[in-house]
């Protein structure tokens, strides 16, 4: 194995950092929750919020009585009893007060930092009164190449609690949670079911033990149907699982006292009194787990909980189930396990797997020598594919919306011009990416080649919306649907959607390309929510990109007619392309009077101007303008467009960087021409187009620039300004920002052609001492590479998931990468 | 005049410091509005947040692209363009993003900070660009016995620009605000009117000019109807009434680039195009002043911001409306006022005087030789009166919720035990704390006098709700009739509630007294939101501070037998309670088993224990239990309830102080005893109580030990961790808060007897240099002392609104004080 022990790289190369949340960074929130299970979040302090587990987004959401609290008592000590989070940070003001629902008068512990890599995040806790030293391990099983082991329904809480007095200790752990079970907490119709009908269970079926919730008024079938269970496969516990119940706040009053006292817990408790008050409409239960620690020892007290919502609308819209016009749907978890006492039991059974590819993944990523900014910018943005903004419904079928405003999806049906930015979920779980292109070119793609955009047949929903053809997204389709076949070398995939795809392809032929010059010129919906008229870089660059890819494609499928066809129209278009848009330093939009039609760009420099040459470069599909005119195009971007501080910024429009933040602007106009009302995100900041243009940099051997962008990105992350785990465009955990993964691709030099049976890795940094992840459809690893002082590299390649056999390394080139490219220089 | 230039006072004593925000304190707010008009207000940023115009509360509401912004051009050079706010703070995460409603993306001031002195905000801003020095001046007319000059729907902003360079400045101040008339902008029916209906009219009417927005399709009694304007008394004006409404964004685009080219607004932009985007919903206008300053030279930027939404909802609950059970009623200065337009002449022609009386108000609050913190807390919390948890109804009649939820009134009908803590109103706008007192006893009394805790009858609620009475609501009404009466001097007032308030003293005997021993001991519904059992000294303490004063009130009006039977009654409930609850160190509850009924308080150390003798000395009724005990109760109250810092503090109820705050708990059990479920605020910390504790010490001669809690509260209330104008509880801008005016009372030694036309002062601080504001129901002014070496004072009283005409000052006893009272030693 090569050893990676000569890494001495500075500055912007340098190898990972551990990035550190002290408790007062209120923003960040680490997501926990499988794919399409919904999320609970972690916060800085330690505190669980945010959550998102009834088929809805939840941002803010609290669940009542919910927390966790240490019970520590030294030999001959009074027990210190706290909240096992860090103290609340200003502001504290709210209507009422805080609410006893949130338990924040109890002691809190004095501080905490967290760090989240995905998928662990760690909670450090440090308090002086307490005799023992407290961190928090959690997790959901994240394992590439396998959706459904990373999609359980639950996460695994773990803290682990070392003796640091010289005498022993008693401790015990409690979590608490309440019975919300088809309540309002994040679910959209607010109802509020009658606390008689809630039912806090508590079962040992031996292996696990602890408290199931469900509510008996709700039927199997009903919308807010579900369960819960909190539960450890420790066998030292004790509980109380219905909270004293006599009215008011007794149930905390009650518990907090039972709990303080010795640190064990009444299963129920009693009290007779003559009156009693409003009862709480929460039933709340506790389940403890004790334990002696003796000095120096070390234990760890396990909780797993999960979750069971296993019904969602059939719709993108609340309002079609809201106003009866559609039913609800599964989840496609809910057909994997029963209920969430089955999800917990799994996950028990299976825990020392799920863990190990769990942690193998992390090492993968994170033992990496990319800087540490990057894997930052790759590993958060896969919080998108376990966010609301993504779900999988019975039969398996991804979905997403773009993203989540703050309780609801927003903006339905795996949008194709907002996919084709993203390259995560592509490289680690390529079989749901291709189901995504199942439905673009079988379901939503007209005879005549028109395809919806959005993705809308799948749930039936009962108006479709008639959308104009988005010509980016159409055509980064067939680009996406060629990479997805060269990762997984899947023919009969390729073959199933082709006669679509082909459609889909000749349509743009038909549609938009009015004089048959090859070049895309009518109106062209895109990925700003406007029309471009006229020749553009941005469609025609994804235009050519297609074109080249299917030919290959074509070629391949022995459909030598579309062969020839689409290689004709790509040469002629690329050709005609650079004429037409090439201003000596840059792509520009040709259009007479850029002021005749709203929201065009004209003259201005745009970030996304040579979009579809990344696509290209990604999917191995080589230039498709020409490469000094491409090289130049992408520096200029990064000169005009990439802003260090954004004091003097005029933004009317949508604000996503500002003050002394630095980030790359959609669009600028360095020598006039700006429109008087351009299109109208020009003016705004969107990391999915940052993290595109820094893989384009450094594809293009601008590496510097390239980090130096990616860089500015994750410091507006910094939890406080905004959630590391949260990359929000419109909406949260925005499918573009998963564009990030591309940097990964870009700076491995990672080529894949599984159809060919090879893959290739040629790092532009860090060469000497160069590890990373890498994945294709068939495996996933770790890449490492040393070099002699004659640049000789020696590769190392680590296969920690599925297998390589047949896949050669590094040994012949790679094919479709520099297919037939006339423009290409050297390699 | 009395000069106080001898004021060295140091520490707690030290007078008046000013109070400045920085720009990241973002919980400052500074309310401006009128009594019963709603609000909006003012952060440090300098920007304008929580629009409550609307008939309801409306926390964090903001009003789409309204701001003002500032162009300014040095003679040769470029023109410098900002919005007239200082930069954003972190957090910046929306879902979204900014939207551009906020207009967060334009260039901002680089600093602020600002200075709330009620009724006046200054914000100033610094900027190194900009070639002129920039102050924001705001206020709504404040005078106190004007209740209706102090309830004008509007408020002055003034922008005081002065040029700091050496070449002549062209300066444009301009003001856009989105016409959202009939909008779901804080209405509660969210509603949202077709743009087309709305109108933003421009007008002059010689003596003012601006806009006036209004919406053509709302009829006049549409509980969303009314209007709004922005307007200048200016003549350099121009303005934009309608921004370009194509589609998107185009408006505030449009509008910035006009502004920017040369800081004049073409009236309508025009612009022709093949496409549109979707339309704003919003009809946006800009109304500009133009000056040009030459170095030196200083200029104010005038505009009346006035609203008139006349029709709310004639219910204390939104459901009643909602489900058709209830119709409107009309605010009370829509009776004053024909429409915004009206209140801004009304305010243009009445300014000097207006300002003149808010000036002066000002200058005797604060140039008091008070403690700033005591001026703080005094001044602040006037915010009640004028937020949305006070409103006037056509008629006048003052209403009260007991504060407010973020977007609705919360808990109905000038609650009297939550009315019993406040002083504001009684002082300053006498004559509507006396319309209370009429509801209260004629019409929420019944013949049996029990009465109604909670005024229903005025709005004609179709349910009334059928409340247990409230025992220490129900005898503290008594004493603030006496108040009343006192200040007022009102014997007309006295006779015209006399009858009333006889039967609700009488209940208390026949009801709460089952024994007939004069010391109330049935079931005590009391501020804590549940029922006391048992004889207890909150309850009782209030009892015979009512019996004093009905014994007064019937002497002098004649009625000798009531006035016997109180004295009688008073006399011996005093020694009984003394004997009954009196531990040797405070007073406690007694009884039998105090687990028996839930939430009672038993042996712990009440902070309310004494609660009706500080009610007593504000009403000038003398003492009502034996001095020393009182003196030693509320020292205990000071040393066993007073937290110095909370982090140990295990409170399980609502979180009002935590972490290193301090504050005053409501009980504690210094000796044990605590019940199992003690009631249900007991671990809680109240500002109303930690004023009325705060008083009561100052009374009786703990000034430092009062001093220091107040000192603690407004340490709270720092503006980052909460609003210094919005000291909350159950609902923001809470009632008991305006207990703090008491501190005043107490500080200044201040009697009052309008009956017998005496006023006397005996300041218990800095008496050798003692300033302070001072009021009746006749007149109010500033009082100053000195003393000379021997400490003979000098005296001076200004009197700057109404007449003292008739009313000695500290010459004679002042009645009632220490009429007939056996248990005083000294004065």
């Amino acid at each position: 194995m090569v050893q990676n022990n000569n890494c001495s790289n500075k500055g912007l190369y340098s190898p990972i950092r551990r990035k550190v949340y002290n408790s007062d960074a209120g923003e960040a929130a680490f997501l926990l929750g499988g794919i399409g299970t919904g999320n609970v979040s972690v916060g800085a302090r330690g505190d669980l919020r945010d959550w998102e587990i009834f088929n809805r987004p939840g941002k803010h959401n609290k669940l009542p009585y919910t927390f966790f609290a240490i019970w520590a008592k030294k030999d001959d000590g009074k027990p210190i009893v706290k909240k096992l989070e860090s103290r609340l940070r200003p502001p504290y003001a709210r209507a009422h007060g805080i609410m006893p629902e949130d338990a924040a008068g109890l002691p809190h512990l004095e501080e905490s930092s967290m760090i989240g890599e995905y998928p662990f995040v760690w909670v450090e806790f440090r308090d002086s009164e307490l005799p023992v030293h407290v961190t928090m391990e959690a997790f959901t099983p994240f394992i590439p190449l396998n959706a459904d082991d990373s999609g359980i329904p639950g996460a695994i809480f773990r803290y682990r609690v070392k003796n640091k007095v010289n005498c022993r200790v008693d401790v015990s752990i409690a979590g608490s949670m309440g019975n919300v079970i088809g309540d309002g907490v994040g679910n959209p119709w607010n109802t509020t079911i009658d606390a008689g009908c809630k039912i806090n269970e508590y079962r040992d079926t031996g292996d696990i033990r602890g408290l199931y919730y469900t509510a008996s008024c709700l039927d199997k079938e009903a919308i807010n149907y579900g369960n819960m269970a909190l539960v450890t496969p420790d066998s030292h516990v004790s509980r109380k699982q219905n909270w004293l119940n006599k009215g008011w706040w007794d149930g905390i009053h009650d518990f907090w006292a039972d709990f303080c006292e010795d640190g064990r817990l009444e299963a129920e408790s009693t009290y007779e009194a003559l009156n009693t008050g409003e009862k709480e409409r929460y039933k709340v239960g506790s389940l403890c787990i004790h334990r002696t620690l003796m000095p120096g020892e070390e234990a760890v007290f396990e909780f797993y909980l999960t979750w069971y919502f296993p019904n969602r609308i059939r719709s993108w819209y609340e309002d079609d189930y809201r106003f009866g016009n559609t039913k609800t749907i599964r989840n496609y978890y809910s057909t994997l396990f029963k209920d969430a006492w089955d999800a917990a039991g799994y996950l028990h059974s299976n825990l020392e797997r799920l863990e190990m590819y769990s942690r193998e993944f992390h090492r993968a990523l994170f033992t990496s020598t990319l800087p540490d900014y990057v894997i930052d910018a790759l590993s958060s943005n896969i919080t998108v594919l376990r966010s609301n903004t993504c779900f999988r419904v019975a039969g398996g079928h991804f979905l997403s919306y773009e993203g989540c405003s703050d309780a609801n999806g927003c903006c339905e049906g795996n949008c194709t011009h907002v996919w084709n930015y993203a390259q995560t979920l592509a490289f680690l779980f390529p079989e749901l990416e291709r189901s995504m292109r199942s439905m673009e070119f079988n379901m939503e793609t007209d005879e005549d080649g028109r395809m919806s955009f959005r993705s809308y047949t799948l749930l039936e929903n009962y108006k479709r919306r008639d959308l104009h053809p988005a010509a980016d997204g159409q055509m980064g389709t067939v680009i996406r649907l060629f990479r997805d076949w060269k990762l997984s070398g899947d023919d009969g995939f390729l073959a199933s959607v082709w006669q679509n795809a082909v459609n889909a392809l000749d349509f743009a032929l038909k549609y938009w390309d009015k004089d048959g010059d090859s070049v895309l010129d009518s109106q062209q919906h895109n990925t700003y929510d406007i029309e471009f008229y006229g020749p553009n870089s941005l469609v025609n660059s994804i235009y050519l990109a297609a074109l080249k890819a299917a030919a290959h494609m074509a070629e391949h499928l022995g459909d030598a007619k579309h062969a020839a066809d689409y290689r004709d129209a790509y040469e002629k278009g690329s050709k005609r392309v650079d004429e037409l848009l090439w201003n000596g330093e840059y792509y520009i939009q040709r259009i007479d009077d850029v002021n005749r039609y709203l929201y065009q760009y004209g003259k201005g420099c745009l970030s996304d101007q040579v979009f579809g040459q990344l696509l290209a470069h990604i999917a191995g599909i080589g230039y498709i303008l020409p490469r000094e005119h491409v090289r130049e195009s992408i520096y200029s971007v990064y000169k005009y467009n990439f802003k260090r501080g954004l004091y003097g910024h005029n933004n009317v429009q949508r604000v996503y960087a500002l003050n002394d933040e630095s980030g790359v602007l959609l669009c600028t106009w360095p020598h006039g021409g700006r429109p008087r009302l351009p299109f109208v995100y020009s003016d705004e900041v969107w990391t999915g187009i940052e993290y595109q243009v820094a893989a384009h940099l450094i594809y293009e051997g601008f590496v510097a620039e390239g980090l130096e962008i990616v860089k500015a990105v994750r410091d507006r992350f910094d939890g406080y300004r905004r959630n590391p785990w949260n990359e929000y465009e419109c909406g949260h955990h925005y499918v573009r920002s998963m564009a990030s993964w591309g940097l990964l691709i870009a700076l491995s030099g990672f080529k894949y052609d599984m159809a060919e049976g090879a893959i290739e890795f040629n790092p532009v940094i860090n060469r000497s001492c160069f590890s990373s992840f890498w994945s294709t459809g068939k495996a996933w690893g770790i890449y490492r590479q040393t070099e002699d002082e004659n640049g000789k590299p020696s590769r190392d390649i680590e296969v920690i998931y599925g297998s390589m056999e047949g896949i050669s390394i590094n040994k012949s080139k790679v094919a479709g990468e520099w297919y037939d490219n006339k423009h290409e220089a050297s390699g």
